[in-house]
């Protein structure tokens, strides 16, 4: 039997939540009942006052942390984050992570049965939004009895769910996790989500969405997705510092077979997404990216969308990420100051640009294991009155 | 009868030159004979000495300046920078630009008949280089009658020309024009470059590049690697500037039609490069520039490369371009003021990114024509002697 390391949750098994209350969305689609997928790690203490949530990013799912079997080769995503005395400290939180709706991992979305046809929803799954989100979590957190997070935490798209968790809810966290994160996309995030789109929805495979009925996968289109999406996650000096020009053969071998190291890994990485990932499901979770812009409801004003907001934040940003640079993260936490809000802002010297939120920087982790010790403590000091 | 503008080159009329020595090229392949299509504006002076070379960039063509007829809409893509008083003066200047071999607007490339076979070359056209191409201007050049250029000028892969030129050929260039450019390749610009060559390849109208004889194009392909391309050209403040999150019907859709203006642009720009650009060319040039690495014969050190060169440099750049930035051109400045050679460097501020080469900037245009009034003001003086 494999040991896992000390530090490990362990062996850990999702758990599927039916919630049978119809959920309006933004669009104003009804959704009549909807599945969640979850993880739970670390205990719930009898006040309720120690639940963490986690938000997950663009292509991330549920498993979070820990393993699924004494065989399984990897751990969660964030395992480097969350566990016994890790960041997010397992001993001491109750630790909750989901497959948001709409998502390929379990939780309703595209890819599962329409109960009002028996079918896959496919396209017709409505796109949802960050809203949307955590309008579920918030019935997540009701089901399991949680009524105030000690925090909300998540890095680029979950951050963004972190924020507007403050928005919404705001006596139902205590502190808000931004990692990595943007008040909204730029237009050239757009942009490149759109080029993601257009090779998705262009691809022979792809069937109007309704490729699981013609058996099919348009894997192509998912691949170069991936490709274009994993070009902003490096930095460009990440880049140049782990593939440089060299040659797989050493020579110049004047035909169109990858001979670029990068070539050969951005092509295996697209093409390993293309059998893992949902296609429909990546096209929501692109429009929820795009859509989310708290302000604008508030006359473009975050400071004023963040008028009412009640918990602490803290905020991080990673000096080589040009997905959501440190400059977008500047903006919550000044419209944060203008709001008169608690904000802690750290920022990250990395070279791993967009994806050093998912990596042990020992920095980082200090930095954010810091904070989330204060919550810990905070959470043991009110218990123990 | 329509006026041109006075500053215009007026109508000019390509023509086709035969070359019947074979062309050995860097691959080590040989093209036995082959054809340049060239636009030439201006009068050579008896001396021959006052020629000036354009090299154009990925998706460029001998069509630089000018017009083709009376009802002629566009003109040329330089011809902001070439004309009667313009940086480039066509009343001083004879100004020679082609389509570089393996394009797809005349000169022999994959879209031509091989002789051999009768057939479209397709994908059996050879890889060919920046070496390759200024190989094939100089006998250009000889044909011509010019033994030495009064400057080479290009910008963006237009400059990697001009900077190979006077190393390949030191004494028969007295000024050298780098725009835009960079003395090589990042890992990122191949990673770029990498998308959207899968996206040709992968697409299935491509048929392995014999699209021709299937009747086919493989529009999506060319389309996603524009679009992919066109961001990489456009600065993160530009295109806020010009697109910003503006919606096309001024809320949102909840579907996955284009709703964002950036979006309808790209496709535009995707859709119409997709008709009217030969896709095995695109994989041709993005081969070129990916090859493109004058140091690597000289132990990766760019002074040593430029150690006997003996013209004068002119290097431009613009703040906000990321795909080439100003950094990159500095590397070509610092290795030329190493290897104790002449050279003048601006960097001009613009917020169009790479694209900025080729929009006419006042300070830009103004900086460009000093330097190559100046250079005609040595032609001439040398002429009245």
């Amino acid at each position: 039997m494999k040991d896992f390391p000390e530090d490990s949750v362990g062996i850990v098994t999702p758990q599927r939540i039916h919630f049978d209350q119809p959920l309006t969305l933004a669009s104003g689609r009804v959704l009549p009942e909807y599945d969640l997928v979850v993880e739970t790690y670390g205990q719930l203490n009898q006040q309720a006052s120690n639940a963490i949530l986690i938000c997950h990013a663009l292509s991330g799912h549920h498993h979070a942390a820990g393993y699924h079997h004494q065989d399984d080769k990897k751990p969660g995503w964030w395992d480097s984050a969350i566990g016994p005395g890790k960041a997010i400290d397992t001993n001491r939180f109750f630790v909750v992570s989901l497959n948001n709706l709409g998502g390929c991992h379990g939780s309703t979305g595209p890819n599962t049965l329409n109960p009002e046809t028996g079918q896959p929803f496919g396209p017709d799954f409505p796109i949802v939004t960050v809203q949307d989100w955590v309008q579920s979590q918030a019935r997540l957190a009701d089901y399991l009895g949680i009524q105030q997070w000690a925090a909300v935490v998540g890095g680029s798209l979950g951050g963004m769910q972190a924020l507007q968790w403050s928005i919404d809810f705001p006596d139902r966290l205590r502190h808000c996790v931004i990692i990595a994160a943007a008040p909204k996309l730029s237009t050239q995030n757009i942009a490149f989500n759109e080029v993601a789109r257009q090779a998705i929805t262009k691809d022979p495979q792809f069937h109007d969405g309704h490729y699981y009925a013609q058996q099919s996968v348009p894997k192509t289109g998912l691949m170069l997705a991936r490709m274009v999406g994993h070009i902003t996650y490096l930095s460009e000096d990440g880049m140049r510092e782990k593939f440089g020009r060299e040659l797989r053969s050493g020579k110049l071998s004047f035909d169109f077979n990858p001979q670029f190291e990068i070539e050969t890994y951005l092509q295996y990485q697209g093409e390993r997404f293309s059998t893992s990932f949902d296609a429909n499901t990546y096209l929501l979770m692109t429009k929820a990216l795009d859509y989310f812009d708290p302000a604008a409801d508030y006359d473009n004003d975050l400071a004023l969308a963040l008028k009412n907001v009640q918990c602490q934040y803290f905020v991080a940003s990673f000096t080589t990420d040009w997905r959501f640079s440190p400059e977008r993260s500047r903006e919550i936490v000044d419209a944060l100051i203008e709001a008169g809000k608690k904000v802690t802002y750290t920022e990250i010297q990395a070279a791993h640009g967009h994806d050093a939120f998912l990596i042990p920087i020992p920095r980082y982790m200090e930095v954010f294991g810091a904070y989330m010790n204060r919550i810990a403590n905070a959470v043991e000091k009110d218990n123990a009155r």
